[in-house]
């Protein structure tokens, strides 16, 4: 009894002495228990740019100051991202996501094995084998890179049919590796040659391929859902503008469990923004990711034994706040868009009056020589230019600077909340996050 | 007797409570102990990927890792940096320093003075008010934005004469504002129509202009030291590779007391690197700062009483690691220059064999392709189009990427350690820095 008052009031000089040592709303209650369970988030290509302009993109101008997001909140750390030596310091999105979901650098391009083409387990793999549920909620489709290197093993991340077809084969303590997948991907599923979705029913999972269906499945079913040939559309042109909070609020349904749960959430699409320089796609995919992490931390107020990390496993097209030699930056004029630039521009062939058309999907006014441009690319032939057009519309309206369609090289930004969050603070590799995760999994049976 | 026992055991448990909830090494020994000394380092300009990128520059190819640096173990937040509304989202130095020396945001242009243009005090002049000794140690002119907005108020920071004079005229409690300053300007301090060295020096100020006599001076005198014209020389081209790391430990011999002290430090010429796309010059001022830190980290083993805090005020340039759709990022064509890109340009007029010169200078042989660029560019009657091609050769070698001349508005990292480190754990504004530190100056007598 004496000893456990006294680990109670070492406890409670812990607290206070911690909260003391910093000002730091997730530093401020020291939380070290183990969790129950782990959910995951990737926000591919989320340089630290990216969350930087998110904020400035929220910002109210009614008010003097820019208003903190989430993001700010919940920021705890740094992480280096280079792939292994060979592939030199900037990564691609196969070789981090091993790094993240192993703890093991590769090369790029590599899902789950090492240098050697050597499988290695994954976070998620290793919560399988303890017991615990396992999913996965993606904006991409789900045999993509970042997903792949969670659930599978190949030697490259094209292998998108072998990967769909692992993610079947594969087999932990005789289960499948994932409980619940949801994402895009019936071309890489449904397939001439095979089809694993029908074998996925035959194994007595749900499938579902629209959003409101995936509502009616009773509360803990093993779930196949996709909801798109390869990815799923841009969130500007997608029904349901939360769609990523929508997938990992009914992934968590199907996963909670009294043995825990590991989940990968993945904002797989401001990569894809990224590559594309589409600044307008960027922040309203971080939007998404944003309605995610707020759904989140509403759930880990109920579900405490719950941790919640954060991270990008680069950045992606150089993106820059301000550009020119001008300095600055106007996100106004990507808070009323009423579609991506992609949809914009696919629009531009079949409107008999481009430039209202125009005027109505960025909501805003084109100037004269604005009007006269999307005049001259609605005549484009090429579908890419007239996307790349519109992007630079938007481009030179916010003064937004890119250097490259690929990735860059810089540090990412962590992010956690809940159950031993506080495991997760200062700059540290990718492949210590992977490390850490794993610390936190149950002891083996 | 009995309280204070409590209180050493509240400590211990505290401690060892901490030391269990982060394995960040800053973090995990929880230190809130008001400093007798406060060293704030500002690194203009200096954005993630500087930090990224000096980490790459220093990597031993030898092993598979990129090894860590100094930077890596002393991380801890993440500050926003947008100046007062007015200004927009993308700051510059006059406003970032304003805000990071006296915690309130003005506008571009603004030296220690709100929107109204009235006078705000620093963190450095409200030191001096409690009896503190003050020094700023940096590599531009001493009158430039960061330490102007530490020492002086001004509308506007072009008025480096103003402020000259301000740095004599402005007195707090009967006493100059700063004892020892140290760095570039005399062309602002010994002018036609006056000479404030001179009047210094009539004050009692020991004056030095090269880093030798600097060294002659007895421990504990008064010290106006200024170097250069303007700012000092790019470190590439100064007859001291270490000179911040050198000015740097001059103050402190020279602030040191009984009452404590408050240094800024100033890495100027990051920012300087930066606005003219010069990622050699960018790599070896990180360099002179690197050198700075470890000795400040040695320094605060043996002075526990003292707190370091290094934060950059903005990024310049919109430097990316990477460019141009290719996956790479090659530092170790920076590893071996003698000159920065600006002295080998400056040379290549004079020069009889212009690529041997370039090739001794950059210590690497060019292509044949790179020689007869190198021709051209000795043709060339600009100074600035010479010193641009010779950047230009080095961001093809490196794939290193820029998207302006200018500031670019990413959030900016923050490093600390020493008495107090804790209070700057995670993210937050700018102006919380000066905040934090108005918190931990003696309480007023």
């Amino acid at each position: 009894m004496r000893q456990k008052l006294f680990a109670v009031m070492a406890a409670t000089f812990a607290l206070s002495a911690c909260v003391n040592t910093s000002d730091n709303a997730s530093a401020s209650k020291p939380n070290t228990v183990r969790p129950k369970n782990i959910i995951m988030i990737v926000a591919d290509g989320m340089g630290p740019a990216y969350t930087t302009a998110y904020r400035n993109f929220r910002d109210d101008p009614a008010t003097p100051n820019v208003e903190t997001v989430i993001f700010d909140d919940i920021f705890v750390g740094n992480a280096s991202t280079y792939p292994a030596q060979v592939s030199g310091f900037v990564t691609d999105s196969a070789a981090s996501a091993t790094a993240l979901a192993s703890g093991v650098k590769s090369y790029n391009g590599a899902i789950g094995v090492d240098q050697n083409k050597t499988p290695v387990t994954s976070v998620l793999q290793r919560a399988k084998q303890l017991g615990l549920k396992t999913g996965i909620a993606v904006t991409s489709q789900i045999v993509h890179a970042t997903p792949a290197a969670y659930v599978a093993h190949n030697e490259s991340r094209q292998n998108y049919n072998q990967l769909a077809d692992s993610f079947f084969d594969d087999r932990i303590n005789g289960e499948f590796v994932a409980d619940v997948m949801l994402g895009g991907g019936t071309n890489f599923f449904e397939r001439d040659d095979r089809n694993v979705t029908s074998q996925f029913i035959d194994a007595g999972y749900a499938y579902v391929d629209t959003y409101d269906e995936l509502a009616t499945l009773p509360t803990g079913e093993k779930v196949l859902g996709l909801f798109a040939p390869v990815g799923l559309p841009w969130v500007l042109d997608d029904s349901r503008k939360n769609r990523l909070a929508y997938l990992t609020q009914h992934a968590i349904k199907h996963l909670a469990n009294e043995n825990g749960y590991f989940l990968l959430v993945e904002a797989s699409q401001v990569d894809w923004a990224g590559h594309s320089n589409d600044i307008a796609s960027a922040m309203n995919e971080m939007h998404d990711l944003n309605l995610t992490l707020e759904y989140l931390y509403n759930y880990v107020q109920t579900n405490p034994d719950t941790l919640v990390v954060l991270t990008a496993d680069h950045s992606t097209g150089g993106l820059t706040i301000g550009a020119n030699g001008d300095y600055r930056w106007d996100p106004k004029w990507l808070q009323n868009l009423q579609k991506s630039p992609a949809a914009i521009a696919e629009a531009l062939s079949d409107s008999a009056d481009p430039v209202s058309m125009v005027n109505a999907a960025f909501g805003f006014e084109l100037t004269d020589e604005e009007a006269s441009q999307v005049v001259a690319l609605a005549q484009l032939a090429s579908l890419k230019d007239k996307t790349e057009g519109i992007q630079t519309l938007l481009d030179v309206r916010t003064n937004t600077g890119w250097t490259t369609s690929g990735h860059t090289g810089v540090d990412v930004e962590v992010f956690a909340f809940g159950a031993a969050s506080d495991l997760f603070h200062g700059q540290y590799d990718n492949t210590d996050i992977a490390k850490k995760l794993f610390s936190l999994l149950p002891a083996e049976q």
